[in-house]
């Protein structure tokens, strides 16, 4: 019986092919947390009495509500910062040196192909865009990873999408993501791996990470995209270990395939309060906006930055409009600088910060008042998510997002370049 | 018997020679007021029931907890927004157009030499640095001032700072202002004016701004710089209207008057929990940090910029450190990104953000944990004004606060540079 992507990846770590369904324990490679989870997992953790694993493989970034937001974001911080120097954590990355976990991981090598990464985080799911078995746990499981180097997992079954076809102007990842929830539902894909394969070559790097950053929003254990020469052009800088490819066999066996054309797909647009919620951006009519926010690990990278860029460029934000840049990365950040587009967001009126989550999760930099709109390019538009529980968030790439910043509504990047 | 400098702009607008002591009602030509403090003057005004006194003549600055930092702040500054788009209020900065007040106002030349300015916020003592007659309101003064165009004074006697001398390398405005603090006191200028005059040659105009902006950390009612060529050069290409420059008499009393000496004043560090509390640089010994503040209304301007970058180039800071930097306004900012500035300030590992009020009054951006030291060169260094009440606030320059970033204790910029 074929094996999935996902279960060749778990098969080989415990050593015998593993099926869907099956109770199994497995090695990690990564383990992560942040502000919000890793005190918790920290506590549990200090119960067991004993050294980490590994002092390489975990990784703690704070960056749920920094820089700082109040008193007890401090403190929660301060604990993870005393817990890495106590044990020596390599990967603690303080303030000024971060990004947002999921763009940081693998810019930093820390995720690689055919690996294991386990994160206290649901977003977690990122790194299979790089072919890696990536899911968010509880906790208790990072503290348990901490104390072991093991998780447990059910072994998934798996959604083929078959994709063919590439991506029109101003049709990126985000699109292709927020099309297919829409098409399969926020359960769409419960506790299954989303795994991608078919002509991928349209798909950069930066496209995959938004896809799979987003399978969590279906319902799915993980998404996973088939290594290919864009994969081993991102990894090949970044990878300082030996690391492994694997394939799904060719008679996987899916509970569901999908054929998706990308080059069918346009800009879509996902409506309050859920990701599903999707019209394409030519069903979208007259949706005044108060903020725009352009970040978080679902497009924070350096794509998202240059299309931002190109829909910006000697325009200016409307005046009822907010727009809220947050680069994800320091090292994007920097980028960014040098290729001239902070200079240029800046100048449209962006309010521009360093990396945080912030405003994604109605943490801080970005919250909204009652009755307010934003459109953002983040990953949930839950009740209440950015701020009070009658506010909107549409959901949206870089592109429509920058567009609607400049007309003052939710609008098609083709309005306004 | 002679005025003084701000004796003279009073009497202008009253059109009679007024003296210490004396109550009397004068036109403003500014009111200003912030997230904080407009909402509860915008609802005292409404009792008023009339029009504003001047669309033009109002300023409203959401700056103390921008981005958002939470619900309550985000329905503060609607409260803002609404009711500048119901008048009309053309100075109305929506975040990503704006910076911290203090450092907005003179930069768009909504303040100027000669005139009167009334904000409510404490520091808005700031624009004495460019000759004008600026003080702190509350709310309600502020409500009457933006349906009549007046506002009620004590006139204010004054002290006399007459400096001599020439600025050392690395010491520069808030060296000065804590020198003289750390001197009179911070009640040493109870309602008085604080009055600069003699060789101001070595001060530039960023130097004064921050001077006066710390006045009322001695307790004065304003800070004022005599006008010189310094001024000019500043105005000049952002006044957009007539002013009139005034001088105080030569017979002016003064209840005292200093002599200052600045080449004689040495970096200063003013320790917790006042600024009064000051010690030269080298009197300064083992004092480890946790966190630097480099911005705020007092030290976020272009020279500061520059300085810091002076001494972050080519350097890291400490790993135990983190270093945040404000940026004041947009204009700074974007300046800063084309001279190059925050690329190094990221690459040093500094986390730089859009403007905010942020840490400076525990606000978000950099809050302190239980235990934690910061070193700052804000302007009040309170029990708990950044963040826990066990916290410990450190007031410097920015050359020293950027060294210390470096060093991971409170150090000169002899030591870095």
């Amino acid at each position: 019986m074929g094996l999935t992507l996902t279960q060749k990846i778990l098969s080989h770590k415990v050593g015998h092919p593993v099926h869907a369904g099956e109770l199994i324990e497995a090695d990690v490679d990564m383990v992560l947390g942040n502000d919000v989870t890793a005190p918790v997992a920290i506590r549990e953790f200090k119960k067991i009495g004993v050294d980490v694993f590994d002092k390489n493989k975990i990784a703690l970034v704070p960056d749920h509500f920094v820089p700082n937001k109040d008193i007890k974001s401090a403190e929660q911080v301060n604990i993870v910062r005393k817990f890495a120097r106590e044990y020596g954590i390599v990967n603690f990355f303080e303030v000024g040196q971060m990004g947002i976990e999921h763009a940081l991981l693998p810019e930093k090598g820390l995720v690689l192909p055919g690996e294991i990464a386990i994160g206290a985080d649901s977003h977690t799911c990122t790194y299979g865009a790089i072919s890696c078995f990536s899911t968010g746990v509880g906790s208790t499981d990072m503290a348990c990873a901490m104390a072991t180097g093991k998780a447990w997992f059910k072994v998934p079954e798996a959604i083929k999408f078959n994709l063919k076809g590439k991506l029109s102007k101003w049709v990126s990842g985000k699109d292709v993501i927020l099309y297919i929830i829409g098409k399969i539902g926020v359960d769409g894909a419960l506790y299954k791996s989303m795994e991608f394969t078919g002509d991928l070559s349209s798909l950069s790097i930066d496209d995959r990470f938004t896809i799979a950053n987003m399978a969590i929003e279906a319902g799915a254990k993980n998404g996973i995209f088939e290594f290919d020469e864009i994969t081993e052009d991102y990894i090949k800088e970044r990878a300082n270990r030996e690391y492994k490819v694997f394939k799904a066999d060719e008679d996987a066996i899916y509970s569901e395939v999908y054929e998706i054309d990308l080059s069918e797909i346009k800009p879509q647009v996902a409506f309050p309060h859920l990701p599903e919620n999707t019209k394409s951006i030519d069903e979208v009519k007259d949706i005044k906006i108060d903020q725009v926010v352009i970040g978080s690990c679902t497009n924070g990278r350096m794509e998202d930055m240059k299309i931002t860029y190109e829909i910006l460029k000697g325009k200016k934000v409307h005046p009822d409009v907010r727009l809220l840049i947050f680069p994800a990365t320091q090292d994007i950040y920097l980028e960014s600088i040098k290729k001239g587009y902070i200079e240029e967001f800046i100048k449209a009126g962006a309010a521009v910060s360093t990396p945080t989550c912030g405003p994604c999760l109605g943490g801080h930099m970005g919250i909204l008042a009652k009755g307010e709109r934003a459109i953002s390019t983040t990953n949930r538009n839950f009740v209440g998510r950015m701020g009070h529980t009658e506010s909107e968030v549409y959901l949206a790439s870089p592109a429509v997002a920058a567009a609607s910043a400049i007309k003052g509504y939710i609008a098609s990047p083709e309005e306004v370049v």
